[in-house]
């Protein structure tokens, strides 16, 4: 069992992606694909009359405030556009994909934060009725049932709230916590760099391999969007994953190359010998 | 069995019709959904510089044109807006609703027609490019697999070609096609009309039932997209259906109201007595 986070920045080879994905499954492997969206969101959401307004926290990391219309057009991008663009492609390559969000099935049970922090020419700002959340709970009994089909589930990030509601979530957040409940023995997290860059964004500075138990080090090397992917990928570890690939999803055989060779920040779990 | 279509013009009662489902769903009901979303698509398209147009086929039958752009715009309000918004209302009311897009499993499989035929200024007129289709198979596997664990599938009206390409197909005839394959015992379409009018718009012209084999005849009656709704329940009745019910999605108790008091214009198979 694989579990590919597929990012939503742009550059990203989809075609190349899916074709990986086709031949994991024509192998005989599981896979459970996760994906963002958040380069379509900004695109459709700005179009809209809504553009997207990201705050960083006083920790640094950067969120999208959601709002009740904002989660609308949210739900609406990633499960309806992201989400079918990679079923379609998958198909395509005769993998027999059916996409899922979180309030499908309440696949993805999660917390609504309410309010979110942030920081605005440095004064803390406190931001109310966001609908960013975190997940708690995956419905695994969905996906095996669905993977026993010979199905490959592509999940979009959104999750429901014990109020029904919709969420905001973080794609790479999710892609661990599924990772972890279906105990997964790998979890690739493909964007459009190489990896984690000690200066980014000088993609000869890729680190290519941390423990574990290393992991709250490199944080600080750390810039936007990977902030994120390694705080996902300390989750997936602690969850039991043996191993998180940070891997360039611009390349040929992105996955196969992440999985074989190890190409990208490879991250060992405490297990490994 | 039952399958409920939800139409996708003004004013339908969705939060009475997701509290019908709930309470057949609680009295063991299987029920699956199919839902329309031409009124969402028409503004969300319109936002995004696509503007709907609709044509009139030579036989009168009225359509959307649907060139790859719209396709995609069409794919993403159908299977991302409406559907996901039916999905949440459904899980606020304890329905373990899970969303599909034919694309999904390929549980709608279709045929592209490729070319649509308009009359425009009284002139007919080709246009190519098209991404309507006709629904020919419904892989039934994956929807009663959910069923059987407890779901309630909840279906937009986009199929897959043979070539994996995402087609726009009627709701009504996905409905009718679906409830066929499913060997359901009704089928309930619900629209902004109390069911087919003998003289469009006047509501106390409401025909309250039509035998399976005069459906034909009143096809003049029908304007703009009741067309279709006849076209549909007469494809319903012929895969086996014994009821077709065209009902008021405005009203309290909607789906109740036209299972249990035959309100709006009921269609009877041959085999009924």
């Amino acid at each position: 069992m694989i579990v590919v986070k597929i990012g939503g920045g742009s550059g990203l080879n989809l075609e190349a992606i899916c074709a990986d994905i086709a031949r994991l499954v024509a192998w005989e492997e599981q896979v459970v694909v996760v994906h963002g969206g958040s380069g379509e969101m900004d695109l459709i959401s700005e179009k809209l009359g809504r553009p997207a307004r990201i705050v960083t926290s006083p920790s640094g990391v950067q969120s999208r405030y959601t709002d009740r219309e904002t989660m609308e057009i949210f739900t609406m991008v990633m499960a309806g556009r992201v989400n079918k663009m990679l079923v379609e492609c998958l198909q395509r390559r005769g993998v027999n994909a059916v996409g899922l969000s979180g309030l499908d099935g309440r696949l993805l049970e999660g917390k609504r934060k309410g309010v979110l922090i942030a920081v605005e020419d440095g004064k803390k700002k406190v931001l109310r009725d966001d609908y960013g959340g975190i997940v708690e709970r995956v419905n695994v009994s969905l996906l095996r049932l669905l993977l026993a089909q010979g199905f490959t589930p592509v999940v979009a990030p959104v999750a429901i709230s014990q109020e029904g509601e919709p969420l905001n979530v973080d794609g790479d957040r999710v892609a661990a916590i599924v990772a972890g409940a279906l105990g997964a023995r790998a979890l690739v997290i493909l964007s459009n760099v190489p990896g984690l860059l000690r200066n980014f964004p000088d993609e000869c500075t890729l680190v290519p391999c941390i423990p574990g138990d290393q992991l709250e080090a490199y944080q600080e090397c750390a810039r936007g969007k990977m902030k994120k992917k390694l705080l996902g990928a300390g989750e997936a570890l602690r969850l039991g994953v043996r191993r998180v690939i940070l891997a360039d999803g611009r390349r040929e055989q992105p996955i196969l190359q992440a999985l074989v060779e190890q190409n990208g920040t490879v991250i060992w779990g405490d297990g490994h010998a």
